[in-house]
Formats: structure tokens, sequence, C-alpha cells
């Protein structure tokens, strides 16, 4: 399939011209594009020269059709083989049109919605010049102390693992070569890069091989069975070395198991890292291992420019593994149709047309509005058109809804909350505003401010959270509340007496300590995206019920992480009902549980689960089991619930988790209405690794758990015959 | 070296005969001796016949020389082959005679000390009736959440390694068939139960096999290389699989590859439990997969009792499985001289003479001085005896200075910090002594007390802490702050402007926000046992300087959990100097760096390092590298300096620690001495388990560190040839 590349490119290119293939620089390197003359600033610092910059392979963070277009063609005037440049950049959640951050559109069980979002993030990437977006990142998080939750679908391996697939055909659609508008997916950061200890990032990972499989590949492997063209290397060690020159890892398990033949190219500077880790004496031992292990991309270091080649010259590495990793690059410029058209999907004129367009927005408005979870309601939401509210707090009038990695994005054509909701109302008198304080800050004079606006309202809605920058990549906290001084306004708020409403803002489950005490309802608003104020509007007055639900556990402190639904029995497990023995798993200052479980959202109106009934006692192998329950909308409005089904394996060759979540089905329901919502189970879905590492099911006996949510659930038992 | 004891009783024994000798009950099955016509209580719940309890085979809690006696008494009269029973305890940190708790105990880092103390326990539980002690644990801790914590020397596995060795000498000395004032020492909890998650007892553990071998196995090993007679496994799972029921970790490891040829017993109703993990679908499996797995007793369950003669019946288990059990067990007996005289050490004259005598009392006192951590001092300590002195706060005259697992001693007897304040100056008017508040309340009379007593004070000593149930086994708390009553004490005390110093009482590393910034001098007496008033009132006065150093470190709070000093470098270290750079491994709101590290603690005088030195650059197998180091007492008083070498390995074939402590030597110096330091580095030193998992060196550069803790040191670098 490659032959014809190798013929006509790999076989005429010199070994440092292949080596420059391997390097992807960023996008500085080309902000004088053609003007090569003089190498200077970070290209002088780093010891790359103009050859290097001529005949390297791809290239990171330029965006914007012209300037692609531009640097493109610059580039194929100067490279000898006429073989174009690769455009990559991290368009995580949007490119102009910003969606929800992925914690969020995770929140919206919505795989659909999330394959939308990113067919619109590909288009607009896409026509502004991008070939590859370094997105989704998939790994499955545990630990809201590392900021990079935000960009997960969070804690459950088989709804990461949907929405992996469901992003990967978002971005790619079924045909790259012909359909321009799309993007080839990159699926990071392989692997296990979430349970960075403590919630450190960069941190320090270990797990048995059997945990990594069990719940941290799955979602890696779903986005490379759905298609995914480029894995990226995570910064983490795996079993003690570092996943960017990790042979096992990479060659034997993703390439050999898996059969991915796609591109792998190391996180920003994670070859050259290895050095600082200890995993490599020095650059050139970094540069043997990585290519060794099977990276065919060096982002953004020059371990692979500089050392490869002696490295072959001395016999250490054989030439054929370059010539590999040459020709995955090359087949995937092949695939993106480069070398039919180098400029690809490049609109000068389409992208001003459709890039954050209206109907773009509409779409990233929807999610939104999917995406919010409402966690409390004690009768104060959806806010009545005719009442009095005072809007405060740092997310009043704040754009910073975007969240981390929407670099693309703009802030100030973010969509504010207070403004969207003098919209909705039609009569901006009602709403009074004020910021109230700062994200960490709080002044004598916003407290003023504050109690002013508060003065004459109905209900005061708090619009609170953490800065975007509090999350994110390097955005580790060891403390998830509020800032004291947003904890501080909720305070003062609260001794007007006044219904109570906040909306939250932030990229992580937080301890909701002096919050979900304080409020009568609280909105987990997440960082919603450019419509984030309009979604919220029409959340807060009811034109929408809220019908997000949470996919990372909400702890119920920073002393209690991790703190995830699908844990392990131990042989200690705390009782239902506390007779005081000490000795059970427990602490003795806080409840195990977390504050608001996995799956959990609340809607305007409530649904009742009655009848759970499987179709026999037994089940076999080819033999599905059928799961009825019958679920009534039981409220006032209409509303849409997400129905979980849960499996628990009572007893296993290894232990295995009380719950795990092996379906979802959405409904919306008006008032009153009733329907029948039917699952099978299949033996498939009952497989786990065992101790030996061989995937397969036990007989035995199961418990099916069909509910709202990971905590409140209807169950019924049967036993798997084998 | 068995046949004997086979021919003798193993051939003689019904199957029946022989499960009941893997049998372990609790003191409550023998409340009445010899009276086993009524089979009531706990027995008939649990469905144990009166014959098991003739036939059982050990015994757990009972102790006192006249009531083991006449359970023992009783028991050869009914048992039909005269095997007597085994008395057994958790004789932890002493047994009337309570020491520090062994947190404490690693803090003096004077294993002689620790010998010296385990040898005094065995003497007072074996002149009791004891034979085996459920000690010591030496479960490696990076979790101060974990409640026990206190139960081991902490975070590092050499450190930890050195204790285990000198406990199991003290328990066991050399001969206990003949030196019956020994007991047999049961390392524990086999394996790596201190890495539960969340800090909460009983959890999930999850770990590279690679991390258990390098740093939870070491300890272990150390115990059993030292001889240690039994072994009890761990509650936690090993890889999946319960300890208990896990064959891999017990016949695989613990005995064909490390030639463990002792007793193993279940953790309390571990076999049981297994049920409750969900790795046997009921008790008869637990009991199959414990005896399969190699456990040979069963601790106060009747798994084994019930279901392992139906398993022999059934085919399931071979009765030689069983033979092998009861072997074991008969070998411990014979070892302990029980055979010839199955009161052994039983001795109610003898016992009344030593036990809590002057003399292990003073052996109680001089561990809890060289215990005690001095953590700051800003010219507060020590005390003059001229000085009026107000001693506040919940263990100012407290007896809960014990801490867990001190079961048989007497909080009543226990030395008090005023009590012993006073007696030290001799003028008991210059002592002024309130509560303050309790552990977790604070009511308007504590606090005028406080105030009044502080009133007239030149000093104010603060003596809080946590009760002793706050730590210990099912003690995990999510908040390992001070409560929130006696920071309020603190700050109280704080606005009268006069010095002041806290005493902390507790069993685990804690959070010092409002402790450590608020108070002029700390000193951690951790649970200092019997005699801590009185070491401590030594300390503070100043007839011995404080020369404990901590082995676990302190966080700065418990959102940085786990933070241990011999972590990984990661790719992306924090600098010394920060420059603004967001990518790094750090926290957004707090130090990477524990607020008080591993190795840490001053004394009344300074010591200054200087010229570290080593032999050569290089280093081979078999020729040692001599490091040196010139030591100094650059203060005005005598002290004890506990010098510290650390080695870092440059670069491994796996990411190795920054600093691992290699070896430490405790000097006294006087005001002004300097004396020269020396320690051998050999190749062994240096090896550490490979990504095979095979044991070895790497040929290349390390790091020497000497100092007085983890953080502050001087390096010196070498290179090993191969």
């Amino acid at each position: 399939m490659t032959e014809h590349l190798y013929n006509k490119y790999v076989k005429q290119m010199t070994l440092e011209e292949k080596v420059a293939q391997l390097l992807q620089l960023a996008a500085p390197f080309y902000d004088e594009p053609g003007d090569e003359s003089e190498i200077t600033g970070p290209m002088e610092e780093l010891g790359i020269g103009s050859e290097a910059v001529r005949n390297a392979g791809s290239v990171l963070g330029v965006a914007g059709a012209a300037k692609m277009m531009a640097v493109q063609k610059a580039h194929l005037e100067n490279n000898r083989l006429g073989i174009p440049l690769l455009f990559m950049a991290d368009i995580v959640h949007g490119f102009k049109t910003i969606f929800p951050i992925p914690l969020a559109i995770g929140s919206s069980w919505n795989p659909e919605l999330a394959e939308k979002s990113a067919g619109i993030a590909a288009r607009e990437a896409a026509v502004s010049g991008l070939h590859v977006t370094f997105a989704p990142m998939v790994d499955l998080t545990r630990d809201p102390r590392w900021g990079r939750v935000m960009e997960s679908t969070g804690e459950d391996p088989y709804l990461n693992g949907v929405f992996a697939e469901a992003f990967v055909k978002g971005f790619q659609g079924d045909d790259l070569a012909g359909d321009h508008s799309r993007v080839a997916a990159c699926v990071k950061h392989f692997a296990a890069y979430g349970a960075a200890e403590g919630g450190r990032d960069y941190n320090t990972v270990d797990l048995s091989e059997r945990q990594l499989r069990e719940y941290y590949l799955p979602a890696y492997k779903a986005a490379v069975d759905a298609g995914a063209e480029m894995v990226m290397t995570s910064f983490n060690i795996v079993d003690g070395i570092p996943a960017t020159g990790n042979r096992k890892l990479l060659r034997e398990l993703l390439r050999a198991e898996w059969g991915f033949d796609g591109v792998i190219i190391s996180d920003w500077a994670s070859i050259k890292e290895m050095v600082s880790h200890g995993a490599a004496e020095d650059d050139k031992e970094a540069a043997f291992k990585a290519i060794r292990a099977g990276v065919d991309i060096d982002m953004m270091t020059t371990s692979y420019l500089h050392h490869l080649p002696q490295l072959v010259d001395e016999g250490l590495v054989d030439e054929a593994l370059i010539d590999e990793a040459v020709l995955r690059i090359l087949q995937l410029k092949e695939k993106l149709g480069l070398f039919d058209n180098p400029m690809r999907g490049a609109d000068p004129v389409l992208e001003k047309e459709i890039v954050f367009s209206a109907e773009h927005r509409q779409a990233a408005r929807e999610l939104a509005e999917k995406s919010s979870v409402l966690l409390k309601n004690e009768g104060v939401l959806p806010l009545r058109p005719e009442q009095r509210v005072a809007v405060i707090g740092p997310f009043a009038s704040s754009g910073d809804i975007l969240g981390w990695w929407s670099w693309t994005g703009s802030k100030e054509h973010a969509v504010k909350l207070s403004d969207a909701m003098r919209s909705v109302i039609g009569n901006p008198d009602l709403i009074t505003v004020a910021e109230g304080s700062g994200i960490e800050t709080i002044t004598a004079e916003q407290k003023a401010e504050a109690l002013s606006a508060a003065e004459g309202a109905d209900v005061i809605v708090l619009a609170l959270g953490e800065a975007s920058d509090m999350s994110g990549e390097g955005g580790s906290r060891t403390n998830i509340r509020l800032p004291e001084a947003q904890l501080e306004l909720i305070r003062d708020m609260k001794k007007l007496g006044k219904p109570l409403a906040v909306v939250l803002f932030n990229g992580r489950p937080l301890d909701l300590h002096g919050v979900y005490d304080q409020a009568d309802a609280v909105l987990e608003a997440w960082f919603p995206g450019s419509e984030g104020g309009a979604a919220l509007a029409g959340l807060l007055y009811g034109q929408v019920s809220p019908s997000g639900r949470l996919t990372m556990s909400f702890p119920d402190s920073a002393g209690q992480i991790p703190v995830y639904y699908n844990q392990f029995n131990t042989g200690r497990p705390k009782p239902e009902v506390e007779d005081g023995n000490r000795y059970i798993s427990k602490y003795i200052d806080a409840p195990n549980e977390p504050l608001l479980p996995f799956g959990f959202g609340l809607s305007y109106t409530t649904f009742a689960y009655e009848g759970l009934t499987l179709s026999a006692d037994t089940m076999t192998t080819g033999q599905p089991l059928e799961v009825k329950v019958t679920l009534t909308n039981t409220g006032s409005v209409t509303g849409t619930e997400t129905v979980q089904l849960y499996v628990g394996d009572i007893s296993g060759e290894v232990v295995r988790p009380v719950k795990e979540l092996k379906a979802f089905r959405q409904v919306e329901l008006a008032s009153g209405e009733t329907t029948e919502v039917v699952f099978n189970i299949i033996e498939e879905q009952l497989r786990y690794h065992h101790s030996d590492l061989s995937v397969a099911s036990d007989s035995g006996r199961f418990n099916v758990y069909v509910g709202a949510n990971s905590r409140d659930v209807l169950s019924a038992g049967f036993v798997l015959l084998k």
C-alpha cells in the first residue's frame, strides 16, 4: 500500500531529509514564511538550521487559511521533493466556535452531539488550513485535583470509549481524502496520563497492568478502533518507563496487539524529557529509545534531528526504522489528500463564511444546554420572567467561560450570562448585575455593590467559579473548593435571606462546602463555551430543562480523593446502616461516598423508575438477557432522562467493581408520560481481565442495576451459565 | 525435621482434629476455662462446637500468667493428643510498659533502642503467658490519612527494613526454645496494606509488581530474613486478589522465592472476608482459596473449620495441604518449647516483679526522649527552670498518650506532661495548668480558664493533638489538621503575644496549618507511651536535646497527598528557582514539597556539614566507594545528629527516585566538637528492579547526598563502571 510512497519519496530522500520529516516545529518558526535567510530566536537556540526547517514534516499551531497557505507555498518552493507540510493544532472543543469543555460534553451523555461538535470543530479548523487535531483526549480521570480532567469525559471506561469513538468520527468523518472539511484525529495521551499521582500534572503514574488494561486503556482502544489516524504519547511513565520511550506500550501493545498503523507522535518535548525522567542518560539515548519504541514524530525537540543520523551511522538504529516512521507520515499526508492538493481545505473565502457561523454557534448553544448539570434545586429554579433577579459574581458578565484549550476562540465574543438573561426576559430592568468579587479577591467596594444589586431582588443568582487557567494543562490544585473570596460572597448573600441560586463555571469537580450547603439551587455550567450565557439563560428561565449528568464524582473533600463509583467492595464494606463498628472501610470524619455520585443530575421535572424485570434468571453465551424498566415523568414539565444500566459481578477470579456502567438511554418524556426502556445484556459485556490478563467472563451471580445515577437504582439478579 | 512431629501427632489426628488445629479463637471463648458444657454467645453464633474449642490450635488475646495457665491446663486435660495451645496477642509497642508508637520509634533512627523495646515487650508478654506477638507491622506508608501509619516506621523501604529486623530480633532473641522471655514475631501485613487507596483503612490497593517489589516488600523480606516465625496476610487485594487467597503472593513469592517456612496466619476474619471482596462466591470457596494459597491459621472465622473437611471429602483439597499447615503450627509450638513446657514463660510471681518495672519504664522514657522530633524552635525552647509556664490544652494532663495498640497498657499509669514538668523544676508553683479545650470541642469556660492560666506566665506550652482513637486501625481521617477547637485555642493564646510552644500528641503526620505558622516552637511528641510526660518534660527543660527525625513527610495539606521524599523526577521537574513556566509538574496553589521532609528534625544545638569527599570518581563491583563528611557541633550544647546518606541514580532502565536513603549514622557531639563521618557504598546498594523484575545495577552516573535530612544535603557525583 505504501510502496509507491516509498519509491517516489523515501528512496530519494537523504538520511537528513528523512530525519527532518520526523520533526515537528511550532508556529514561531514560520512567522516569516519564505524568509529563511536569518535563523534567529528559538531556531538558533535549539540549533535548528534552515535546512531542517525546509525539510520538516509538520508544523504545530499555525492557523488561518491565508497564513497556512503562505507557509505551505513557501515550504513547497524550498522542499527538494515537494513533500507538503502537515498542519496540526490542539482543536479540542471547538475552533472559533467554542463548545463546552469535554468534561461538560461528557455530562451531556449525548455522543451524537459530541460527534456533531467535533464535526464543526473540524470544519472550522480545516477551512483554516489545519489537517490534524490533537484530540480527542480520552484519559480516564479519578482525581479532580488534576487540571486536565476538563479535557476528559470522566471516570468511566465505557462512557469514555463511547465519546472517544464519537469524537473521532466527528473529526475524521468517513473519508479524509475526499472530505476536506474533516481533519485527522490524534487520540491522547497514551497511556494513563490521567492517573498522575496526587493529581499533579506530569507526575508519576503507577498501576498494575490489569488496572491499566481494564480501566485506562479501553477509551484509547475505542478511538483506535474508530479509525483515529494518530496517537500521542503521554508525559508520564507507564510501569517505570516514559510512554514516549516505552517499547512494550507502543510497539507491543499499540502496534502489534491493537494493530494500529497510524502515526505516533510524542507530546510536546516528551522525547527530550526522558532525560529529566532519568530514563535516558542524554538526548541521544532519548532519541534512540523513542524511535525504537515506535514514535514517528518528535514534537518540538531536536532529539531526532540531532541524533538519529549519528545513531544510524553508528549502527545503533536501523535506517529501516526511520524509513518506517517517514512512510507513516507520508501515508497520512496521502490519506489527507495533501499530495494532490497541499492546500487541502484551506479557503480564505469560505473561512469567513463558516467560521463562528450562526449555525455553528447554535450547535454550541445546544450542547451547552445539554451539558449543564443541575446539582440542587429547592424550588428556586426555573426563574420566572417577572422576577427581579440580581446576577452577582465574577462570572456574571465574564467572557472567561470558554475554558482551557480554546486558544483559537474569543472571550470577547462569548455570550455573557447577565446579557443573555436580559435578552431572554426582554425586560432588562428586572436584572441587576454586580461583580461581587474577583476570582480570588473581594473588596469592600465589591461587597457594597453586591448588596446594592441584591437589594431589590426577588432572587439572587450567583455566578461563581474558577478562572479558566485554574484548570487545564498545568492547572493542578490541592484545594478544590471555590476560592475563599467567593465563599465569603456566598455567605454575605445568604444573610439576605433571599432565594439563592449558584451557577458554577469550572473545569473540575469541586468540593462544594460553602456552596451546596448555602445555596437553594446549584447549576453546574462547567466552561460552557462561546454560547454559554445564552444556554444558561435558557436553562435558568426554564426554556429548557437541565438534563446533564455528572461523569465524574464530586468528592466530599480533597481528603477523600480518589472517589469514583466503580470501586471495589473491599473485605469490610460500609453497611447501608452503620452499627458503630469501627473496623470497616471508612473515614471517621467524613463519608465514604462522594457528595454527588457519577451519573447524578436533576431536572425541572421528576422521573419514577418502576418494575425492573429481567427476561430470565439465567443467561448464557449467545443468549442475551433483556432488561426492562418502566419510566414515568412524574413532574409537571417535559424533561430528558438518562436511564443508566449498571452490572455488578458478585464474585470474580479477581475482585470486580460494585457497579459498572454497561449501557444508557436518553428518553424525553412529557409530563405524565410513561415509557418502557429496554436494554439487552450479552455475555461479552460481562468479560474482564483475569489475573493472567486474559479477557473472559465467569459463570456465577450478577446484579443488574437500572436508575437515574450510579447511586439511585433498582436492582435484580441473574446467573451466567457457561 | 518435622518427621517426628508428623509421626507423633499428625498421623494420629482425625481430619476434624487437624482442621481445628488451624483455628484461632479469641479470648472470650476461654473466659470460663474448663467449662465447656455450655456453648453460648459467640461460639454458638459462629457455630463452633465444644469439640472444636477442645482441638483448637491457638488463642488470641488471652494475657496474664494465671489466666493463661488455667486455660492451657484445661485445654491439655481435654485435648486428646495433649497438644498445647499457642497464645498470641497484639503486643505492638509494649505490653504494660508502653513504648512510643512505632512511627515514633522510627523517628528515633535508633534500631538498637527499637530492639531493646521489643525485647522488653517480649519479656513482659512472655511472663504473662504469651507466645507470639502480632508484630512488627512493617507496612510502607505514604498516606497520613491512613490511621495505621502510627504502627509503621514510615515511608522508606530501607529504614523500615532496618527496624523490621531490629523488632524481630528484639521479640525473638536467638533461641525461642531456650529463652522463654522471648516471643515469636509475626510480621504483618503481607503485603502492601499501607497503600490503601485514599488512606481509607481496608481499601483497595493497586500497584505495579515492580513498585510492590521495589518499595513495599523489602521490609517484610527483612523481617523474614531476620527469622520472623510467622507472617500475617493483609486485608487488601494484591493485584486484584485478596492477600489471604493470593497463591502467587504466598506460595510463589513468600514460600518459594523467599524460602519462608514459618506459619502464615490470616488477619482477623480475612478468609471469610474474601466473600465481601467478591473473590469467593461463598465461605467454602474462601476456605478453598486460602488453604490453596498457603494460609495455615484461620483467625477468628469458621471458614476452615466448617469447610475444609468437606473440601477434602470432595477431593477439592488434598489432605496433604492440611497436614502441611498443621505441621507448621506444631513445629512452631516445638520451637517455642511448648511440648516440653506448655506453660513456657508464664510465671505469676515473676510477672508481678518485672511487668511495668522501673527498669522497663526507664527504657520507655529513653525511647520517648529519642523519638520526639523538634519541628520548629524560634528561641523558645528549652524552657528555663525559673520561667513561669502555662501548660494548656487537652493533653496538658492527659493519660491518653499511649496511642493505639496499647490494650494491655494503662492510661492511668501514664506520666502526664504537666505533672512531669512540675517534678522537673521542683517548684510546682511556676506551672499553671488548664485544659483549654477538648479534643474537638471548646467552651467559653475552657477559654476563660486558659486565659487565666496564661495570665501570669512567661511562656505558654500548648499540649495538643489527636485522641488516640483518631489514628490506629479504623482511624482514617480525610482532614489531617488539628481539630478546629484546638486551632481556635492556638489563635486565642497567640493573641496574648507570649512565647508559644506547642507539643503535639498524634499518630500521623499532620497538616500543620494553624500550628506551625502560629507557634514559636513545635515539638512532635507522637504518642510517647507510659513515660511520655517524663520524657517530654526532660526535653522541654533541656535535660536532653531533641534528636528525633521524621520518617514520614509532613504534607503541606491533605490535597498534596501522597508526598514522599523518594519520588521520581518526572519529565518536567520543578526547578529550584521558578521562572513562571506553567508547564512543569506542580500545583498552582501549593508547593510540591512537604512542609517538613523525611529525615527532618531540629536539636537545641546546630550542626555543620562540610567537605563531602568521595574516595574516587568511579566505582566498580567489588570496590566500595568511601564517602566522608566533616560534622561539627556549631551550637552551644551537646547534641545527637543523624547523618543521612542518600544516593540518586541519574538514569536507569526504569526511572529511579531522586534520592534513596542508603545509610545513616548517629553521632553525639559536644559543643564545638568535630568528627569525620565515613560511609562505604557498595555496588549492591545501587541495584533495583528492572522492567523484567530482575535486580541489578546499571553502569552510569550517580549522585551521593549527605546531610541532616532528605532536603538539606551536600552532594557529589560518581560513575559506576561495570
